[in-house]
């Protein structure tokens, strides 16, 4: 079996993608029902974690979802191990590689996790770069097939064809919508303040049919089916904070900005959240938000993506 | 089932508390024959730890504890996770109860627990606050009962009419004793320097019956089943340090004190403990000293308690 | 039973030794067919770590190691509880040993580990001290009897009358590999610059017949069935940096040197590396190394080691 990694969204091919959806329903409705479903524990397989970022949300999701699928996790933080610090990062690749099944990162640069896969006996998983952030879109993308399925009750079919707004900063979240956009076919309205956009070539897609870009966040909105964004400052970009804030100012995701999307549009943020910055607490508390299962979705998604990554296509 | 969390003593009712001490005895007993328990082993039962004070006791009786009974641990530091800065309590608290079957938390204000509490979807536990440490409490009763069982087995009949002898700082721990009292029908014999009272209301018991207040810790000791303390200073008022030096002199539990005790009285003490200041070594290393089985119990009842929160009432 | 440690190397005896290493292959091909073998799960059985320096391989090869075995990890590090500060070093050992099954415990003096160990319940592990790395040269003699095993299948046959060459500082590594040469049988040529040189007092060997000491790197490899070495400045000695540059100039493993052994000569070093101090990227991604087999290797001889101290001698 050759090595998979997941560092970009396009890693999968639509059809992976599909399956993985598809896993990810199936294993979160073992998780409901509160039944046993352990692949990884016979052997026991070991996720090691590399933060070189704190985060909650992706430690909690990535380690107990291990931990429900039967395996383990050795969580080594930035104390613990500095990438490209201590040793070249292809030697730690090389070491860590020989002990654990399956290796999550989160860094700030993404060419650091490429070195690291590039020298990786086992696959590893983008947990979030300052350039991409693949396990998000894949739980948005599950949450956005879960409350508005397709009728053929495949999972692609439920993108085709359909309207996401990107309302504020063109990071990571913002490239991996677009990576997402035109492997499935669906459609990014994007709208950043001047300064911050989207870059296609950053973002590693091929043509411009994915996306389209607005001024004006509210006309961005217009005829959405989802509408999504993010803190106006990322972590390791806190300095910029003051400016931000100003020049972030209309990003606000409120409830006029809702009315412009479809009735039934539905609200998503990776969180954490900052209400009153860049969404209302109308609209994140609000009847449209979805994102207290889009959080819990982010565990089952990634629980399919190491399965296949580990276990291959399961039926 | 309705969730049911642990953040004060009285959070169980009585007989509540008796099961639980019953299950921590029967689960201990395994423990000791080296057989193996693990009812959270199908599916796997994650608990969350969150640390805002590094506690290496409390860390390792949850921990360990659970993976002795089959399940798992997410150990979050304050590095990893500041509750209410990065994001609402409420929305830390809806995210990581949607992934994990259990919390414990250990921080400063009690109402940040309550905050949580009130927002997850999973039963939390006080693993210690400035308020309140219901566990060492409940592991301290456990560790009496097997020391001094009551004729009749059962574990509360060797709580009801007995007397413990609290030394020293008004602070989490005597709180804690008093509800026990309250709740459990013992006297608490109270000895703080002034300024280091206990006050009733905080302590949250509705009558003052269940508790005796002495000037002079001799006298607290007088006739006491147990005669039990705490550092002068805990963590979190370390700049008090030299103040409290001074006005704890007193509140030494020495040989001499325990001499007013019962001639069968127990020393307890919930670790780390200062030779010199709030116990001599002479009583700590001594025979009326059982620290070290307490530490044991925490686990015990710990143990005991996650399987009540998280499965009920087993036989 | 007797609670077995393994503080330093000649804590096992040559036959142990030989069992372990036994072992440690039978156990190495099982992870390799991926195959199950879990005898820390019924019941579970944890083993604590205590870091008070970081270590990424220390770390990952415990932990998952511990996990393949089905046992159980609590990861403590200084945050979480500083040896001998909060508490004496006996307390914690009382403690920590009456709720987990195994300590390892990675710090700075040697005094520190035997105190703990002398108060433990369970056994405690070396898992580097200033003076001692049993369970590094454990892997070195696996990998060392991997590649060239002796005729007769017994690897205590593959070290006789084998030659060491260790270049470099004469630290815990080259302190180590004197106990296991004088248990072994084997010989080690030692070359250190003035200043650095090892102490059999504090090696812990009783005569010198086990090692030749050399002022010249390339006259110590002479002969050498295996060069090895380490970084010129090892944690807790990063003040000295400069002048151990300057001293250490000499000692780098080469090419040049590497001809000097024999032509079947391994090359092994404990990692991190730093490529143009201690040794050449031509050796150590050349040929001769087996850096990352060694490696590994350390997981494997491990989990034989812990498998010895909790269950004693499996067939």
């Amino acid at each position: 079996m050759t090595i998979r990694h997941y560092l970009q969204f396009k890693d999968l091919s639509a059809d992976e993608c599909a399956h993985v959806l598809e896993r990810a329903a199936h294993i979160k409705k073992k998780f409901k029902a509160v039944e046993k479903y352990q692949p990884f524990a016979d052997p026991d397989r070991t996720l090691a974690m590399i933060f070189e970022k704190a985060s909650t949300r992706t430690r909690v999701s990535f380690e107990a979802g291990m931990y429900q699928m039967g395996g383990s996790v050795v969580h080594l933080t930035t104390g613990d191990s500095q990438l490209g610090r201590a040793e070249p990062i292809e030697d730690s690749a090389k070491v860590i590689s020989r002990m654990v099944d399956l290796v999550m990162i989160r860094t700030f640069e993404h060419s650091k996790i490429e070195a690291f896969a590039a020298h990786s006996r086992v696959p590893v998983i983008n947990g979030l770069t300052n350039e991409f952030h693949p396990c998000q879109i894949l739980a948005d993308l599950f949450t956005l097939a879960e409350y508005r399925p397709a009728s053929s009750g495949k999972p692609l079919d439920a993108f085709k064809g359909k309207v996401v707004a990107w309302v504020g900063d063109g990071n990571n979240m913002a490239n991996t919508w677009l990576q997402a956009a035109e492997l499935l076919g669906f459609t990014v309205h994007v709208s950043t303040p001047g300064g911050y956009e989207v870059d296609p070539v950053l973002a590693g897609i091929s043509n411009r049919d994915c996306y389209k870009v607005f001024k004006d966040p509210r006309e961005a909105c217009a005829g959405a089916d989802l509408v999504t964004t993010d803190v106006w400052t990322s972590m390791g970009f806190e300095s910029e904070n003051e400016v931000r804030r100003e020049a972030f100012k209309r990003w606000c995701v409120d409830e006029d900005m809702m009315r412009q999307a479809r009735p039934d549009a539905l609200f998503m943020h990776c969180l954490p959240a900052h209400r009153g910055e860049e969404v209302s607490a109308e609209v994140i508390d609000g009847p449209q938000s979805v994102v207290w299962d889009e959080a819990e979705n982010r565990m089952h998604a990634q629980k399919a993506l190491m399965e296949f990554l580990l276990l291959g296509r399961l039926a």
